[in-house]
């Protein structure tokens, strides 16, 4: 039994927020359902798929309080399509009966067999951010994030609270990404590997907030508190890698470029590039770009550069490139070398808080 | 032998409307190239599939005078990723080396073995008209014509003049679209079936254009000429259904609805109705829309329609509604019927030159 009344568009949008917890594929029925909780003045939703659980709350007019588990993409697809009116909910043996106006849709209500909620973490510490920081931190490196199952760790992204600094750190073997920002508070030294999925919701969510965005950690969980919504996430288990003795510090040729010629450049060179391979050759203030397909035919462009030191043969996987490229926002970048089989360090020209580290591809 | 410089923009729009006419799976591999023609200050691009065939000009800079066939995709990806300057393009030996700026392209020429020209028809007759007005004409009936390939007249749309009457109808055995227009000018008496796919790509020339476009029509081939752009066109040969005698002059049952309401409510039914069929149950005033699912659920919807006539209760396919009803523009619609076992007839409002008929299912 449960009875409530909400608005349409509140509604849906507070279905769309809990369903990135959902997934479709899972041997765990109840996984595939949301979780409604009307008590008080509230209506609670919550998706869960136990890596990342969602929980959060609209204003509801609860004439019978209760809970509930309705399969979460039945119930998302029929309150987006319904006009923006009032929208009543009833529950009652098994059925839901969803009611808009003139029409009556009827659903089945699932089996409630133990959803796993989404709580508070209880021995948290918690840390404000400005959910805008946290966006560009996310976006700036959640690309190197690998999807290569046997290297569980680098599916996360490992994120370290120094004092009044946060570190963000992605990488997946052939590339990192590190981006840096100070904070106005601090809760000591900490650090943390977040699965990069749960990034990539973090920093959906971030991109409709203004206020601070609450990190809670704890020692398996960490929570990200907007508002009325939690997202729960595990941590990932296991040692990062010490990125920092990876990123070298001296560089023997180091080259300013115009990011978006650059970028117009490796894109043209994908089209005579079936496996993405594209050699630079750095000469004086020249950057010469070739590109070669037995198929299709080559590629030569020149882009003028500021050249520091020696010239230099290299080769790369151009899609190692473009992924930061793009989300970088200066209109030049230094890139430094040392050898054609050390690696890249790629840095915007006024955006010193950020590192791009790229493998070469041996020719 | 051939160069020319064009301008970068213009190549690529070029190529993008030539290359409706290219299709990628073929055994004549000369169809996967577009033919270029350079001759005094004109570049003319060629695609010819054999059922559709375009030819279209920009202006060049011709150094010297040539034709060429060139892949198509390689070509226009190419052209489509340079900067918006003058390109250069330069022919010999077999090698293609399109000049930008400091960036230079190689590609190969393919070999010229009878590439099938696309040319003015020779005896044809000519039809003028406006082409926001054919664009319209086909928007509103293309959805209707078949992809089953045993029916081959009803994958093309019928064309009839008839003095100063234009009549498009396509129709596939389950529905019918009818429109009809008013032409400034007449050719007599003649018909023919045009291909869909020529229909719905001569539909996106229309949007693009602003002068009229002269229909030329011979027995087994049409033309239409827009500007600088040629689009020449098999005919489908056969006899098309005598489409006036299917279609009922008399009813007993007449309801007008408002059409978007109508629109939601149908796409609402889908979600309750994986096989796409919805009931209606005209009775009073009212319109009940019911659909069923045995494993989502149920939805009854009611609609206020006015009604003339008997009471009626009826299913449809809602796919065979939608297509037709999106198109219309009117904020209400009338809809016909006989029995439940006879075609509906909907009809906008105002635009009474357009009609619909669609069959119902058997429940």
């Amino acid at each position: 039994m449960m009875k409530f009344t909400v608005n349409q568009r509140e509604f849906s949008d507070a279905l769309a927020i809990a369903s990135k917890a959902i997934i479709s594929k899972t041997p765990l029925d109840i996984l595939k359902g949301f979780y409604l909780e009307a008590y008080e003045n509230e209506l609670t939703i919550t998706g869960n798929n136990l890596e990342i659980g969602i929980r959060t709350s609209i204003d509801a007019a609860v004439e019978t309080e209760g809970k509930s588990v309705i399969d979460a993409k039945i119930l998302s697809d029929i309150i987006r399509k319904l006009p923006n009116e009032e929208v009543t909910v009833s529950i009652k043996d098994g059925n839901v009966l969803l009611q808009c106006q003139k029409l009556k849709f009827t659903i089945k209500e699932m089996l409630d067999n133990g959803f796993p909620t989404v709580d508070e973490l209880e021995e948290a510490v918690y840390q404000n951010i400005h959910p805008a920081i946290l966006e560009e931190m996310i976006k700036k490196t959640h690309f190197a994030v690998t999807t290569d199952e046997t290297k569980p760790v680098f599916m996360g992204e490992l994120v370290e609270l120094e004092d009044n600094q946060m570190n963000v750190i992605a990488l997946d073997g052939f590339r990192l990404a590190y981006k840096k920002c100070e904070l106005k508070s601090s809760v000591g030294s900490r650090s943390m590997i977040i699965p990069g999925k749960t990034m990539v919701e973090i920093m959906r969510l971030c991109q409709t907030m203004e206020e601070d965005v609450k990190i809670g950690i704890e020692d398996r969980h960490a929570s990200f508190l907007f508002g009325r919504t939690l997202v729960n996430t595990q941590l990932i288990q296991g040692e990062f890698s010490k990125y920092e003795e990876i990123i070298p510090k001296e560089f023997s040729t180091k080259i300013k470029v115009n990011r978006q010629k650059f970028i117009d450049a490796l894109d043209r060179a994908t089209l005579v590039s079936k496996n993405y391979l594209v050699k630079l050759r750095i000469q004086n203030d020249e950057l010469l770009i070739t590109a070669h397909d037995n198929e299709v035919g080559n590629l030569e462009e020149i882009l003028d550069v500021e050249l520091e030191g020696k010239n230099l043969e290299i080769a790369f996987n151009i899609r190692f490139f473009l992924d930061s490229l793009k989300v970088m926002e200066d209109e030049y970048i230094y890139m430094n070398f040392n050898t054609n089989v050390s690696p890249c360090i790629i840095k915007p020209e006024f955006e010193t808080d950020y590192t791009y580290l790229v493998l070469p591809v041996r020719i």
